[in-house]
């Protein structure tokens, strides 16, 4: 029998069609409950829920979600999202005593989230007073309708007739940690059975509606019920008698509609409610098990589109890969292109929903390669930001679009908390600087812009927006730089690179340099668009003024000062890191919790050391790999990575790709297992805040652009693939100019299968292929 | 060893001074943890704070009241007493490991609040994991000093040497059940000790300062500390290692101000925060114990004003009296004139810190005769509503002033809610009619003020205050009539009286009887304020029109139609009551919660069944007693009482005493021990959303005005005491026009101590006496 002192996260259960698919703890801990609601959270783009248990415990965080619904709860606080009310939470009792994992005993438990079928499963036996009963409990998120939420309970008392009682139904009690973003709406229950309760964001006035429906489907089992109203909850009761061994059984369908859906813009409140009550009855008539399958249909669709295969002589690996997909999915908004992803996806209140340069950075690849509908979605979400953008830059003395650094719903602009935690020395709130100068978001926005376009080829995309975006993030870094008389270039000064341990330093490389790149970029589409579009370069040439700005672009584009490596090859990160101080980091780099540093010293003394969170010049490197050759890719991370905590999720797979790319795939591989252990590993207080959604992408793009191989390189589509010692093989899906391919890589041999219409261009090792329908490319063993 | 399956309300368990002092339990269950967090509750009418152990459980209700700082969250609810943030929550970890009862087993536990002190206290000895831990808890909100509550925690290990962790501060995630009344302010540590906290109520514009200072005073203890800071959250982490058998021991003493404090008005939020800290440090300074003592010191005066002695066979009588007396001193605002008394006092979220006529009828009464100070705040509180009241008259179409039945802050009006629970047979919430109906509240505050004038002879009060308030309330009536063409009289239709089971009445009995009591006042104070105050009647007569209202009342007056005595002496209660259907209510008048009717019959129904929740013309009997002879007031209990299933709280003590004053002790004696269980009784579930103001007033009514004796009867004082079988003697206190007598009533002798300076006239068992400076009045056993 496991008791709740044994270890928890186990990390593959599954046999035959769900092997490698399945994430599971083998024991429950309050204390960590936090973990498992958001590696197993659910989530369809639309709404995502952290998988709370239906019993209550302390320090249990119930969130619902829905993608882009941004309230400002008051003046002091910034935009997020909402924590509608809940439906997962249920209270059990079994002979007047209220059920607990924390009273009596319980065995045989094993909750597990199915990545396959999107279905969280728990089960487990339970000994209280000396009688045991069988829970078995079932929720998914619906892929195939956006609003369905499932769930199935079964309970049977082993031996024992018992008197039970379910008081279940929509708890809009909850709050993000104390802030309440809802005034409460009308409550009703329509023919006894269907709950509606709504809600209403007290600033963005959005209406959020809930309906719930409970189903009984026991036999021998006569179930009574009445139902109640509290303060922001409507209720169900149900009262019965289960004889041993029989099994008290029933579902509970939940649905969630909000008037901010732009599918029903065109209905009124009461036309909404309506519609959403019918849809409840509808769906909830064809029984858990259908909605089930109809979700899981549509996840397989999906998965046919970006499964990835590992032959590794650790599972996990396999396991990890998928689980990256299967949120990066759960958190993307297919339906919708009014929003992006926040930082935490839709798991948890950290970072309150805001997008960051995570989403162009670190996601975009994974969508842009796998569903480019769905990176095309984020990056006109970019684009509807835009005025935010260019008001951002016109309230700092600029022009162009200076995209905010965080971001929320599109009139928003800049959201970015201005207070943060307390100082340890002065004891007052530290000053958040990011929105004000960590800029370089606004290069990340058009280099995930080209990357697609480069990728996808699409046209309309760029016509449509993508070309605005070039122009006007170029225009905005010609009007930021800075004059400086005495060398007589244009510098960047007072900014936070992507190592946001060195606040307010000059010339930061990676700003520098990618800067410049989105100014060459602005010149470059310019005439294209000059050229190719003459009716679309009319209406940019009046909105952007780009007769005037172009000019002083190209008047002010080569004199940019680009940090030049040194005689050691190492590219300076900023014009002051290479001669702060040096300390012994061992401490700080084997560290069990990120930020230790922090215990020893305040941010002003971390601003004074040569110690990174991630490092900027790393960060370049990937990005524009093509502006530099091996040996200073080689020197550069050589010596930034030893100075590097890793104290960001987004540090990780940037490096892994890194140490690949110089060979040095021992490193590449450990440092892959850390990423990929960030959420799913070992450390159960993690996750606590949600996902990391950066993380994720990261993890995707060590399999297929590190080890995989797979680059954009200025157009170019590349293949260069690195196994470490233990992967035998990876398959992987990509899509390159609408061309669906199929990559296979293994020690010896490169498969491609292309299964588009037009012939593929492709550079191997150097060499230019044309890949028809199949290239099969023998590789030595020792080039991987 | 005491286990949690242990019965655990003790109603007493002082020793020496402490004997009758003394509510305790003696046990610990999670389910039953809001009725200690009530019956426990500290306050002293600035601040309340409901009881919550020190450590978290799921359920638990963290509330912590500032009188009159009344807040609407949003647009849909009514105004109400924002949850403050909390500050007796507090995290401690012993070897890692988070204490709480529901882990391991705990021993000799005791949790008890001193009465006279105002002192709650917990001790056990705990057990986890083979290693055992002595545990006290002491708390006190201070009654010297209205900003003030200390807390004093002493953990000892036993036989182990322990690594303890607290984590304690100040947590403002805390909400009105969801609701959420305050927008988060600004977070500040002074020297690395001193936390402060602001909140800012989001529409009633009140910024609550919060403070709180640990101090360590262990030796052989070395405590390490660093502080965090969270959303809504300043908290301070602790940690130390202790030796076995050392105890570590700490004071956490914090104050709460608000920008709603009369005293400090003048300063500006800066000022008023720099005046908490100071405060805070100056008061800490003392230690908890000293803080204590000034506490109890005051307290203590009160005690030598207002206790009284029960002997009584059942000891639990004496407890019972003092809890009623310590709840009422507890809820009271001695400080302030602004605000009235909630119908949970300052202990729970339920009626929001309402007043309801619960202030005027069963709680004034106490202070009346008592503290005339604090009882006079009350009348004045309702005196700077009558804005509001004669706003609500006009919007009905009246003159003069309509009292809300719900009133919060003078500015608000009428805050009833409108919308309750939900229909049992439509699913749609139901109407909530008291706010537009209920309207026998404005002659329960003209009754006050006249019973307050009566017994106390403040003439200034009325100067002030009370004439306009019987002059405003007379007009009201006057207009509110309804002529009725075919009985050439004036009813009073569609009215909610006192039993609140009959909806929609015409004539309520005392509704009309107290209305024309109204008119009657209004006519013979019109007068008198004519001819004793001329100056005031002219302003009077002014603002209230009084030549035309008057003479239009007098006209009235003699019409206005009083329902009476039918040839069984039994006074209508309504003009339907009497021919409604009759049912068997003996299943629930046994009931063991209220309302059972409820789950039969829904409001329509029992509208139309001779069935009350509290009887109108028993209340009536009571009020205006002298209106009505001995044979009437028997025929009508006899009558109605049977009818009535005290389904309110307020029904029982009234009950009680008619009950005596028909001579029917046994009864009288039963309904009072009913009354003083509805809060301390073995039942665990009644106090969880705040104690039963009303029905403490009630219990003091029935001990002094019925067992005792003491009624003020249109003006005359009289005693005529009725001492059940079981109570051997009362011994109790009270103020007659400014003289403090002691009054003891035994089963064979009447003795009167006057203490004040004038001689006092009154009436006892029908004789009249002079009282210069004691009187003893021998009984015959039998009258008794």
């Amino acid at each position: 029998m496991r008791t709740q002192d044994d270890t928890i996260m186990s990390y593959d259960q599954g046999e035959n069609e769900f092997k490698n698919w399945i994430v599971a703890e083998s024991s429950f801990k309050r204390k960590y409950q936090g973990k498992c609601e958001v590696v197993m959270s659910l989530g369809n783009g639309y709404l995502g829920m952290r998988s709370c248990t239906e019993e209550s415990y302390l320090g249990q965080v119930r969130n619902t979600f829905v993608s882009g619904t941004f309230n400002k709860a008051n003046a002091n606080e910034v935009t997020e999202l909402p924590n509608a009310a809940d439906i997962t939470g249920i209270d059990i009792f079994i002979n007047g005593e209220l059920f607990s994992l924390e009273k009596g005993t319980f065995s045989d438990y094993n909750r597990a989230l199915n990545l396959k079928t999107g279905e969280l499963s728990r089960t487990f036996i339970w000994t209280f007073d000396s009688k045991s009963y069988r829970f078995e409990f079932k929720r998914f998120v619906s892929f195939a309708d956006l609003h369905l939420i499932g769930a199935h309970i079964k309970i049977t008392p082993l031996d024992n007739d018992s008197n039970i009682e379910i008081k279940s139904g929509i708890n809009g009690q909850v709050t993000n940690s104390g802030a309440q973003h809802f005034e409460e709406g009308e409550k009703r229950i329509f023919d006894k059975a269907y709950l509606q309760m709504l809600q209403n964001t007290n600033e963005s006035n959005i209406t959020f509606i809930h309906n719930t429906y409970h189903e009984f489907n026991s036999k021998d089992v006569e179930v009574k019920s009445r139902f109640e109203m509290d303060r922001r909850k409507v209720l169900m009761l149900y009262h019965c008698e289960v004889p041993a061994n029989a099994t008290l059984e029933f579902s509970k369908i939940s649905n969630l509609y909000t008037t901010r859906d732009k599918a029903y813009e065109h209905l009124s409140l009461q036309e909404l409610r309506d519609l959403s009550i019918e849809h409840l009855k509808k769906q909830s008539e064809k029984g858990y098990q259908l909605l089930l399958q109809e979700s899981i249909l549509n996840w397989e669709e999906y998965w046919e589109n970006m499964d990835i295969k590992i032959d590794s002589d650790n599972a996990y690996d396999q396991l990890a890969i998928r689980f990256a997909m299967y949120h990066l999915l759960a958190m993307a908004p297919k339906h919708d292109s009014r929003y992006g992803i926040g930082a935490k996806g839709l798991s948890g209140e950290g970072y309150k929903g805001h997008s960051f340069w995570d989403t162009e950075i670190f996601l975009l690849p994974f969508f842009t390669y796998t569903h480019p509908e769905i990176a095309r979605h984020l990056l006109e979400y970019r684009y509807h930001t835009i005025e935010g953008a260019r008001k951002k830059a016109k309230e700092n003395g600029y022009r162009g679009a200076m995209y905010p650094w965080e971001s929320a719903w599109a009139d928003d602009g800049e959201v970015t908390p201005v207070w943060g935690a307390a100082d340890i020395v002065t004891g007052k709130a530290t000053k958040i600087w990011s929105g004000f100068i960590e800029q370089h978001i606004t290069s990340d926005v058009a280099f995930a812009v080209w990357q697609y376009y480069q990728v996808t080829n699409d046209e309309d995309f760029m016509i449509q927006y993508g070309y605005e975006i070039l122009l006007d993030t170029g225009i905005f870094w010609s009007t930021r730089l800075e004059w400086d008389e005495k060398k007589q270039e244009y510098h960047i000064n007072n900014v936070v690179g992507p190592d946001e341990y060195k606040e307010h330093v000059n010339n930061d490389a990676f700003t520098n340099h990618t800067a410049r790149w989105c100014m060459e970029n602005a010149l470059k589409y310019h005439d294209i668009v000059k050229e190719k579009h003459p009716g679309l370069y009319e209406v940019l040439s009046t909105r952007l003024n780009l007769e005037f700005e172009m000019a002083e672009l190209k008047e002010r584009y080569d004199k940019v000062y680009l940090p030049q490596p040194n005689e050691d090859l190492v590219i300076p990160q900023d014009d002051t890191y290479l001669s702060l101080k040096e300390i012994d980091l061992s401490k700080y780099k084997n560290q069990e919790h990120v930020g230790s540093i922090f215990k020893d010293f305040n941010l002003d003394q971390v601003n004074q050391i040569q110690v990174s969170k991630q490092a900027s010049v790393v960060m370049l490197m990937y990005l524009l790999e093509y502006k530099f050759n091996d040996a200073i890719k080689k020197a550069n991370y050589q010596y930034y990575e030893p100075r590097t905590l890793h104290d960001s999720s987004l540090s990780l797979s940037t490096h892994a790709i890194l140490a690949a790319d110089i060979d040095n795939l021992p490193l590449a591989y450990d440092l892959f297992e850390s990423a990929s252990r960030i959420d799913l590993g070992p450390n159960m207080k993690t996750s606590d805040h949600g996902i990391h959604a950066a993380s994720l992408g990261g993890i995707w793009q060590i399999i297929v652009c590190g080890f995989g191989g797979i680059r954009m390189l200025d157009g170019t589509l590349r293949l260069n693939p690195k196994l470490p010692a233990n992967i035998k093989s990876i398959e992987y899906p990509i899509h390159w100019h609408g061309n669906p391919l199929k990559i296979t890589v293994t020690t010896d041999a490169i498969d491609i299968i292309n299964k588009g219409d037009k012939p593929v261009a492709i550079e191997i090792y150097g060499e230019k292929h044309q890949i028809e329908n199949q290239l099969t490319f023998k590789t030595v063993n020792s080039v991987l």
